[in-house]
């Protein structure tokens, strides 16, 4: 790879979500050379990924150009690269522009979809975890309805408008409030020879109760939200099975020809590493996220499993983890190259929320808890806040305001067709 | 096709360019049954595409869901339908879901890329004449940039940082404008790594001039501009061949990875006419638009040739001149269900405009030619009040602001990689 030569020590960061982008933003490139590898030419905001899946924003303002963030940036270096494997005994890197040496290796790969095994899922069912999947999604819900209009055959019409979650995380609620907006208020203008009423949307969960994470109230309250809005909530049920056309779970089978799947994701290590996953396929780490057994690499978010005292069996793969991981370590780095002692790692939790729809979201922080349209107000502050840029912002801001006045969603547009 | 049967006559609109935009928009369903087929399901806003593919645009803040166009409107009814062909004996319409009978037929299906039967520029050359060519040429510049960092070797490099655009035309001026614009204002930051300043944009010109189809003061003002950003203007200068590395014509040889081929367009009839085609690949049509020899099936827009007193030649292949011949011809369908005369069409050419860069633009009034800051700001205006609706317009005036002050390009983004 056509990195110049340096006498610094060289970090190489592989990945840039949350944990590589706070990494490579607060890592003194006086005392290091950084080389930040990425096979997208973009940083993705992952919590917004939904709206972009079912046409309330554009791909683009969620995504932020890497280049961008770390223009100006002295002594750093992005390349668009897919890593194919390291080799830490050389301590060198490889990919698909070549390869590369590290003293340094920052392995921030993130996650991925779990299928647990279940080859129809991963044959037949949508995942939402790269922006290109949600932008397949997108293509898939209105191509479906496109195909509804087509044919005659009534029970094939009703499995074209039918969606089946499976999985009751933040990511399977929030994409079945959304697709309950579409059904309500932007499906029935546009499909006027179709009875939207019949479409279904169903949410099948393993667990008892929805947004299991989250506290038992607003466990609750989103259910009651989802039931609100019309959707099928299935608690206690697994999925066993799906063709394409039929979804079979312990309790009924279902007909629908899309199965968004959202139950489960699991750590997406690079390759090469020789050491044994722990839990949820994540790599284990000391309390300096160094990985054990292994000189000069560590590991950070999703992709790593760190016991502590208050999380024992790791932290939860969130962004806001990752983010705080990334910053905690590239201090440490910083520290050490002054000579000064390293410090452990602490989450510090500011609370979780998540949205259903229009006015109704749950919010829990330490001392309180609350839902509604407060809680969705401050949802909506909050990640705008989150976004990397101003122009994202704004746009996306604009975009939900419109959103709301106008009972609308913008961007229903098939770009590139799948299947 | 699955359309509900009527009494009222059956007009099939193919194509929802502006033509076929400004017909369905018109045309009075009270007394038609109005059926619009299009292979995609939004209208493109096609001024703007050259922006989408130099990264100051969203894709999606040019393009509109044609549901949401006619929402609401009765006895009208979008498929998203790809035509194979028509059968004018049998007065029907294949596509890939189904065929459909008509009694008025309205060819919108516009212009495409004509390469003059150099096979060497299509198979190499880069066209920019729809929202996923436009995309792929994004990713294509972008890909270029990051490749560029990836070799040693210099002449390779500067052939992937070189872009030849054939033809001057409205769409090669403002592409080069806009590389310009990128090379000066964007790209150094991005790329420090490379020397920017070695990056040469080529228009290469068959013709005397710039911009031939506007006055000789806004050829030679756009002229005048592209020099002064630096954009190698080549007039009187044939392409002859290109193998995807070097650019030959008559007068040189340029080494280029990336040629974009905006020299030339031509009709693009629906198959199954059984008519001879007209100059540039267009339908002969009489006053009415009808189709010579052809019993109801009528031409609008870029792929209809009419000649009038004031156009011998047929009409310019342009937006402005497509919805006019749209809306006009609706008009005389209204007034005919009324047994009112039909009206002849006559284009109000209303002016013509092209913006090379920051400040720099033409425009051509009937009466009054202008350039510069204000020429500017009045393509600028105009454009926004072109765009469909209001979300459009209040997206893409705020991302031209930001770009204004900030001197960025937002959505340098490399969503689907090409090649």
């Amino acid at each position: 790879m056509n990195i110049p030569a340096t006498d610094l020590p060289r970090i190489v960061i592989i990945g840039c979500g949350f944990a590589g982008l706070r990494f490579g933003k607060v890592i003194d490139t006086r005392n290091y050379q950084v080389v930040l590898l990425d096979k997208n030419n973009y940083h993705t905001f992952q919590p917004l990924m939904y709206q972009v899946a079912t046409a309330g924003l554009e791909p683009d303002s969620i995504v932020y150009p890497i280049r961008k963030v770390f223009g100006g940036k002295r002594n750093f270096y992005f390349r668009m690269a897919e890593v194919s494997h390291v080799d830490t005994d050389s301590k060198s890197i490889h990919t698909d522009i070549g390869s590369l040496d590290y003293d340094h290796l920052i392995v921030c790969t993130g996650a991925t979809n779990n299928f647990f095994g279940m080859e129809a899922m991963q044959r037949h069912g949508r995942p939402m975890k790269s922006l290109n999947e949600s932008l397949d999604l997108r293509s898939n819900i209105l191509q479906n309805f496109e195909a509804a209009l087509n044919t005659t055959d009534l029970e094939e019409r009703e499995a074209l408008m039918d969606f089946v979650i499976v999985g009751a995380g933040a990511t399977g609620v929030e994409l079945a409030g959304a697709l309950a907006e579409l059904k309500k208020h932007v499906l029935p203008n546009d499909y006027p020879d179709l009875d939207v009423r019949r479409m279904q949307i169903h949410v099948i969960e393993a667990g008892p109760s929805v947004l299991s994470a989250m506290s038992e109230q607003a466990s609750k309250k989103s259910e009651a939200f989802l039931r609100k809005m019309g959707v099928h909530v299935w608690l206690d049920t697994k999925v066993l099975d799906y063709d394409g056309h039929t979804v079979t779970t312990d309790k009924q089978t279902l007909k629908a020809r899309t199965l968004i799947w959202s139950a489960g994701v699991q750590g997406d290590p690079v390759r090469g590493l020789g050491v044994e996953m722990g839990r949820g396929r994540r790599i284990p780490v000391d309390e300096h996220a160094q990985v054990k057994g292994l000189d000069g690499v560590i590991a950070l978010g999703d992709v790593a499993l760190m016991h502590t005292e208050d999380y024992p069996n790791g932290h939860p793969m969130l962004a806001s983890v990752a983010g705080q991981m990334g910053e905690w370590s590239a201090k440490n780095f910083n520290r050490k190259a002054k000579g000064k002692d390293l410090r452990p790692f602490r989450y510090v939790d500011k609370g979780t929320m998540a949205t259903v729809g229009r006015n109704l979201a749950v919010v829990d922080l330490k001392r309180f808890k609350f839902s509604g349209l407060f809680a969705w107000l401050t949802w909506m502050f909050v990640h705008l806040m989150l976004l990397v840029d101003y122009r994202s912002r704004l746009i996306v801001f604009m975009n939900w305001v419109w959103s709301y006045i106008k009972y609308d969603k913008g961007t229903r547009l098939i770009i590139r067709k799948v299947k």
